[in-house]
C-alpha cells in the first residue's frame, strides 16, 4: 500500500483546514496511514514530521510493521494533553486538528486543558480517502471474501438435524483462521428460525430441526480488509410461504444492484430495493405492543473497507453518493417476528459503469434436504 | 444479576452530580445496567424512568434479553441530539449527565446544539460499581476461568514441531466457542521464540522449532465476564538463562499477589513486583536507536470483568487503591528484544484479607519435551 501518498494527501487538507498539525487517533486511520495493527497509538502528522506515539508493548510492532518515514515517541503512562502540548512546542504548532469523531469528549476537554493550543475538530479527513479503494485495496478485499467464501462453503457440509448455531459460528471461525484469516470481520451471525427474524442475532444454542429457514451473516478480516456476505437457506424442505418471501428479498437485491450506478445517491438505491418489498405486501405491520414497525426495518447497505461498516451509507437518510472505487453491501431483508427472516447480502465493487458483485456464492434459494 | 439495585445506585447519583437524568452510552455499562448485549443502544434513566433506545435490528433483543423495567424507544436514522432534546422535553429533564469518556466530542458537541438541555460531563458513574463485584460476578468470572483452562489444556495437547501461532490460537478460539464461550476475550496471543519478545504481540505463521519460548495469553468471554491468563512454556528444552529469567518473573509475581491487601495502593504492588526483577538486573537497557528501555516496560495488571482490561490499573502512576471484591491480574514480564520474553499472569479476587488466585494452572515452569 502507498502509505507515502496517503500522508501526502492528508497534509494536502491542512491548508482548507487552517491547521498546521493533526493528530490521528482512530485505530483504522492509523493502520491505513502506518500499517500498524495494535491497539494503543496516535500519529501526529506536523507539517514535516511523522510522529508515532505508542508505548514499550508495541516497539516491535513500530520497527516491523510500520512504514518508513515515521519517528517513534514513546507515549506510557502520560497525559496526552501534556505529551502533545510538549510537541506542539517543540514543534512550532499552533494550530492542531483533532479527529472529532474519535477522541472521546473527556480526551479533547484535557488536550484543551493542557496542549496549549488551539484545536480544531475534523471529521472524516482520512475517512474520505479510505472511500475509495485503491486497486491493491480491492485485491485485497477479493482475498478476504474468496477466504470468506471457501470457509463457508465447509461450513455449510456440517449442516445436519440437531448442530447448534453456536457450532456452526465456532467451525466456521475456526476455519478462517486455519486459512489465515486474522479474525472474524464480526462476531458471526448464525440464527435458525425464529432467530433468524432478529437481524443481528448473533447465535445461540439453538438446534436445528427442519423447516427452519438458517441465516448466515459472516465475514473476514484478512491483512486489514474485510469481507462480509449473508445467506439465508433452508433445511429439510421450504414452504411456499417462505420460497415468496425469499424471492421478493431476492429481487429487491437484484434490482437495487443492477440499477445502481455511480453518481447515483445511496438514499435512491435504498429506494429501489425498499420499493419492491413494499409492494409486495411487506411494508409496515402492528406490533403486539401497538406500535407501527417495518418488516424491512434497517438501511440497505453500507461501505466496507478497513471496517466492516463505514462510509458510505446506503439508506433513506443518507446523504452520500455512489462513486468509482467504493465497496458497498446491498442486503434487503423480510423479517417476520417469533417467525423467522430472510436476508441476502452481497458486496459490490461500484465500477465506472455498474456494480460488481465481488462474492460468488448463490443466491438461488438452497434447500438442503 | 439485580439490575433494579444497579440502576437505583446510580440514580442515587443523581443528587452528587446536580443532575435530574442520565444518558448511558458506553456498551458495557448498558450490559451491566440491562443485560443487552447488541452493538447499539442507549439508556436515558430519568427520576422515573427508564428509557432504552435501539433499532430495529434489536428489537428482539430488547423483548427476550433486556431487563424488566424498560421502556422501548425506537431511534434509527435519526439524530442523537434532537432524540434526546425531545425525550428531555417530554419528561422535564433540565440538567443531564453523559458520559464523557464515551461519547466522542462530536457527538457531545451534536448534543449541545441540539438537546437543549444543561449537559453534565460524568466519568465513571457506572464503572464505579463494576469495580467491586459481586458474588455472582466473581462466580462468572470463574466460569470463564474454568472454561479458558480447560481449552488451554487440550490446546497445549497440539504443541508439537512444525505447528503455528495461527494454528494454535485457532485451536484455542475453536475450542472455547464449543464450550460455550461467546468469543475470546482479546485476540489470543501466541508468540514462539523472538515474537514473545513483544508484548502484545498477536498471532503469526511462525512455526515452532525445539528451544522456544511460547507464551499464551488468551482469556474468554463467557455471559457477558471475562477471563485472562498467560502462561510461557518451552518446548524442547530450556536454557539455563531462560530459566533463571522464568523463575525472577515468577518470583516476582508470587511476591506481588502474597504481600497485596486490601487498602494497598495499586502503584505499591506494581513496585514490589518491579523491584524484584530491577533487582535480578533487568532494570534498564539501551536500545539499538540509542533510546532507554525497559526489559519490564508495562504495567503490572488490570481489572477484569465486563471487559479484559477495565479499572483498577496496578502500575507506577495509579492512584487506584485495592479493595474486597476487585478482580485484577498480577502479570509481570521480562522481555530481551530479538531473542524472546516470559510473562506470567495470574488472575486474583481481592478478598478480605489476602488476594485469592482464580486460575489453577501451574506457574511452575513447564517444558514440553
Amino acid at each position: 500500500m502507498d502509505f507515502h501518498k496517503r500522508i501526502k494527501v492528508l497534509r494536502e487538507s491542512f491548508a482548507a483546514q487552517r491547521v498546521d498539525a493533526v493528530l490521528i487517533t482512530n485505530l483504522k486511520n492509523i493502520f491505513y496511514l502506518s500499517n500498524f495493527d495494535g491497539s494503543t497509538a496516535a500519529i501526529l502528522l506536523t507539517e514535516d514530521r511523522n510522529l508515532f506515539l505508542t508505548d514499550f508493548r508495541y516497539y516491535g510492532k513500530f520497527e516491523t510493521q510500520v512504514s518508513d518515514g515515521y519517528e517513534l515517541v514513546p507515549f506510557y503512562n502520560e497525559s496526552l494533553g501534556k505529551k502533545i502540548g510538549d510537541l506542539a512546542r517543540a514543534n512550532g504548532i499552533k494550530r492542531l486538528g483533532f479527529e472529532s469523531e474519535n477522541l472521546t469528549h473527556a480526551q479533547a476537554t484535557e488536550l484543551e486543558d493542557k496542549a496549549g493550543v488551539e484545536l480544531v475538530p475534523t471529521t472524516g479527513l482520512v475517512e474520505k480517502q479510505r472511500l475509495i479503494k485503491s486497486a491493491e485495496e480491492v485485491e485485497a478485499i477479493k482475498r478476504a471474501v474468496a477466504l470468506k467464501e471457501s470457509a463457508f462453503s465447509e461450513v455449510c457440509k456440517q449442516i445436519k438435524e440437531g448442530v447448534t448455531e453456536a457450532e456452526l459460528a465456532a467451525e466456521f471461525e475456526y476455519r478462517i483462521r486455519k486459512k489465515g484469516a486474522q479474525r472474524a470481520s464480526f462476531s458471526p451471525i448464525v440464527a435458525f428460525g425464529p432467530n433468524s427474524a432478529m437481524p443481528h442475532a448473533g447465535f445461540t444454542n439453538q438446534q436445528l430441526i427442519p423447516g427452519m429457514p438458517l441465516t448466515f451473516d459472516l465475514g473476514v478480516e484478512l491483512d486489514g480488509y474485510c469481507s462480509d456476505m449473508t445467506r439465508t437457506i433452508f433445511f429439510g424442505g421450504v414452504s411456499p410461504g417462505w420460497e415468496r418471501i425469499y424471492n421478493i428479498v431476492r429481487e429487491a437485491k437484484a434490482a437495487a444492484a443492477e440499477s445502481a450506478r455511480p453518481g447515483m445517491k445511496c438514499a435512491e438505491v435504498d429506494k429501489i430495493a425498499r420499493s419492491i418489498v413494499e409492494g409486495e405486501g411487506y411494508g409496515k405491520y402492528k406490533a403486539e405492543d401497538g406500535t407501527e414497525r417495518d418488516y424491512f426495518g434497517h438501511g440497505l447497505g453500507h461501505g466496507v473497507g478497513l471496517e466492516v461498516h463505514e462510509a458510505p451509507r446506503l439508506n433513506a437518510v443518507s446523504k452520500d453518493v455512489l462513486k468509482p472505487g467504493m465497496v458497498v453491501t446491498i442486503e434487503p431483508g423480510i423479517y417476520l417476528p417469533g417467525q423467522g427472516g430472510i436476508r441476502i447480502e452481497d458486496l459490490y465493487l461500484v465500477g465506472k459503469e455498474r456494480l460488481n458483485n465481488l462474492n460468488s456464492v448463490t443466491s438461488s434459494l438452497q434447500v438442503i434436504p
